[in-house]
């Protein structure tokens, strides 16, 4: 089974995504639904700069393939980390993080959620301003 | 946990790929390892024109997101299907296939391996010239 989109980026932009569980701007691709027969759901993510989720846990874990711009990743309780094009971030479950593009540029990762059968995504309270700028 | 590859491509090419599995030149880049915390391996595979991967099974079943480039994919007994950039490929539990470049270009996918408690890849016969000429 495939499904072809059509652009010069490797896989298309997609929709907005959510402002329940986002701040700023960001878009969605989803590239596999959830399945029993795989067990995980893919998906394409574009944080414009400034944009990121909110505080969240996977029940089953989450792996980032960070595949263009610069972003910030952090688990809770910890600093801030720069991500960047070509960086592999490795979520265990139920950690509190959350993601997103830096203050000045954009930040592209596909995610994989693993274990799907346990649950998807646990969804948390907005990441602050006061909180994003920790990473200045 | 991250790791930080430094290339103009996404992530590196890696090394050869092994030539008791893959006929013509390939590059596996290891990207996730197996873990019982993700129940994935994820791979990035760069398939020279011509190079093609044995026949073979996923006990778990594998995903494939094609990054870059023109190659075939074929499930036994069904055609080759032609895949490029973009594409995402859902390839069952013990489906017996195999994936590589197209006859003129390159082909360079990010493989996820799935539901890997259940075992990785089984290895089967190579894809002879005349199979793989099918697709022409």
């Amino acid at each position: 089974m495939k499904t072809t989109p059509s652009e010069s980026a490797v896989f298309p932009r997609g929709d907005r995504a959510p402002a329940e569980y986002f701040t700023g701007t960001a878009w969605v691709q989803p590239l596999v639904p959830d399945s029993r027969m795989f067990n995980v759901v893919i998906g394409h993510v574009t944080f414009e700069a400034g944009a990121r989720n909110n505080w969240h846990t996977h029940p089953g874990g989450q792996i980032l393939l960070v595949t263009a711009g610069k972003g910030y990743y952090q688990e809770k309780g910890k600093p801030i980390q720069v991500i960047q094009k070509g960086d592999v971030i490795q979520i265990p479950a139920d950690i509190v993080h959350w993601h997103g593009a830096s203050h000045e540029q954009s930040m592209t990762h596909i995610a994989i959620s693993t274990n799907t059968e346990k649950g998807i995504v646990a969804w948390l309270q907005r990441v602050t301003d006061e909180e994003y700028n920790r990473s200045n």
